[in-house]
């Protein structure tokens, strides 16, 4: 659809705030330009002519916003995930990943990732390649003929990983440059993002030119951070000189400020990191699936909401195993019922309407106004048919998204929207 | 499907211990009279011209076993979920359970609740109904058609709930007697069980009439056990004069022993209490996703495999919020890492061998020998046919069925047979 103003009617419903959700039943959403124009609930004279589709009684909301996945490891989702972390890089991550070389098994598997991707829920996503600069430029070009807005990493580690995955330092500069070369000019959609893999697999040197090229080049940044308490405590080994794992980064210049920066994970952040992420405003990408799967805990979303930290909701694919983010909202709530329950009465479980505020709004603020359908946002509009979910009593629009959040699945998606441009 | 003798081809697995899978690629399991006869891997001569479904490809495993849920709850899966459990069953279920006064509003929810449990992986149940004594028929007489079998209760609860709910002492055992007369005789796959909600809304007197009934008409009994702090802290209120919450229910008649017995969640009992749940042969429900849902907390499900205790799967909708017992397989593994992080590193985490041994052969033996392909065991089966989750490498038998656990749904299911009688 190649139309720049175009509305769409049926039952509106977006987040303004964490605690507040907007219903709209039967509304009108008007997009010009890619935009959005405002959301009415009677169509105004002035678009009396405008195209209109009608989709009747189904859900109209935001489309959701995925901040933290690995495509190459998407083959390997729900697979042996009876390690933690360092071991399930070692024995499961880093022998798949070393297939990319590949590619022929790239673009093969890379394929099945971005279809799928495409019949989820999800308009926008910040993603790990792999080293591989033809590798991922297979999944950039994959991903740019879903019509998805992506950013999208070319791995860096050079240090702690097998042979095969480790780059030599000055390789991995050039080969991120050679990337970045293409990468820039060559989509409308699908941008670079700088992807050191984590403290553990990168040296100090290969951290420091990875931050001028993130200033030279205005790129955003997108690594892990405290997720696993033997990684958290192989970094203080690696990095005895500085205070912690969030001021490692911070001291090679990539931690926020003028770096746009995502953390995936943030579970065991010290008060002092806490106020460090706030204060260069760095995303958190939190990602319960992944930090249940490889028992790594949970990370406690409700005090950094208390802090006003900027957050987002990440699949983390294939620690986490659906690219479902509609099934990250139920799981951020199921954790913070844990973690309340486990470990502190302090921290009130999440609400529903909390968790789809960081599925949409929250992270959508690491790609500029998205997720919301305030007036100004980018047009990001998924559509759900819900009839399939079938109930014997009236239902509200609140817990018709409730059950769509719980219970839909691909068949419930009947439409799709990335800044106005319609690909389902 | 009438046929007596017929043979499944395709790949077998199914679970011979906790431990154990057996997988069989391109095996033969033979049905005779509604049992298993053997599993081949070449087909026996005596079997030459015996009837055989060829799946091909497909993946055949036991039918899934749900111990524990609740038919009336169904409409309200996945709403409001924002409650512990006794203002959860104040403010959502008991609201709902009063509905099915109306045999016209039951038959409406019931249907899509038995409909949903047909197009499982589910072949065989143990449901609570409400009090209500039509009510529970249409359920029943539903239930019946899918060709499933299940255990049904009619609940009995005579204090601590609203006036529309609550029964007077007599009129509770007079309508289980009406009940019983006609449900014990009306169905071939669905009998009735004993289903005191649980101690907090029934009163001593009420107890004991009910076991009475279990012994003389030799019926097992279902019932909630240590679920939730403030549950547990209410029940030593209104039996003072008992150790505890299993031994009340021992001293009533109603717990295992000559009476079979399902005890759902089960999270904080006492070392007395688990070797009283050992000695009388209880079977514990695990229900992950209700007890996340409720912040109820998690159960040491380590710890009772390593007492032996009889335990199975629950999915205890609506506190759970999905029938698939394949998601509470997932859900066991997940909050097993969530317990061993969070509270106890003694408590090994349970690997998806053990989960699914729990929703098959472990819940199974509730009815006898189900829940396996061992010879003489009753013939329930699943087909899975795993191709729409598409890999870009070769997998095993067992990584297809971790892939299948974590990730199917009802497309996937291809064939169904319940003591041998094909109903999908």
């Amino acid at each position: 659809m190649d139309m720049k103003s175009f509305a769409l009617k049926g039952n509106i419903l977006y987040s303004s705030t964490p605690k507040e959700l907007v219903c709209i039943p039967q509304g009108y959403l008007i997009c010009e330009e890619g935009k959005v124009e405002g959301v009415y609930e009677i169509l105004p004279e002035r678009f009396s002519t405008i195209h209109c589709i009608d989709y009747q009684d189904s859900l109209i909301i935001p489309g959701l916003i995925d901040l933290h996945t690995h495509a190459p490891q998407y083959a390997i989702r729900s697979l042996g995930m009876d390690m933690e972390l360092l071991k399930w890089l070692e024995y499961n991550t880093f022998p798949e990943e070393a297939k990319y070389s590949d590619p022929e098994y790239a673009r093969k598997a890379y394929s099945i990732f971005a279809q799928d991707m495409k019949k989820s829920a999800t308009t926008r996503a910040c993603i790990f390649g792999t080293i591989h600069v033809e590798g991922t430029g297979i999944l950039m070009d994959l991903l740019e003929e879903t019509g998805l807005i992506c950013k999208v990493g070319k791995v860096n580690m050079n240090r702690n990983c097998p042979k095969v995955l480790c780059e030599e330092s000055e390789q991995s500069l050039k080969d991120t440059k050679v990337w970045l070369e293409t990468s820039r000019i060559k989509y409308k959609n699908i941008k670079p993002i700088i992807t050191p893999r984590f403290l553990p697999s990168c040296t100090e040197d290969l951290l420091t030119e990875l931050s001028v090229i993130c200033r030279q080049e205005e790129l955003p940044v997108q690594s892990h951070l405290s997720e696993n308490l033997l990684e958290i405590a192989f970094v203080k080994e690696l990095f005895p000189s500085t205070a912690g794992y969030a001021d490692a980064y911070n001291e090679y210049g990539l931690f926020g400020g003028s770096v746009p920066t995502i953390m995936a994970h943030c579970i065991y952040l010290t008060e002092d990191e806490i106020e460090l992420t706030k204060k260069n405003e760095v995303f958190i990408a939190h990602c319960p699936d992944s930090n249940m799967n490889l028992s790594s805990g949970i990370a406690p979303i409700r005090k950094y909401l208390n802090h006003d930290l900027k957050m987002g909701l990440g699949s983390d694919v294939a620690a986490g195993d659906s690219l479902s983010i509609f099934k990250m909202m139920v799981e951020t709530v199921k954790v913070s019922k844990l973690l309340w329950r486990l470990q502190d009465q302090s921290m009130t479980p999440l609400s529903i309407e909390e968790a789809f505020y960081l599925g949409t709004k929250g992270g959508g603020k690491f790609f500029g106004k998205v997720g919301s359908f305030e007036a100004g946002y980018e047009f990001d509009a998924i559509v759900i048919d819900d009839t399939s979910l079938e109930h014997p009593q009236p239902l509200t629009l609140k817990q018709r998204l409730e059950r769509v959040i719980y219970l839909s699945d691909d068949r419930n998606l009947v439409g799709k929207f990335v800044a106005g441009n319609r690909i389902i």
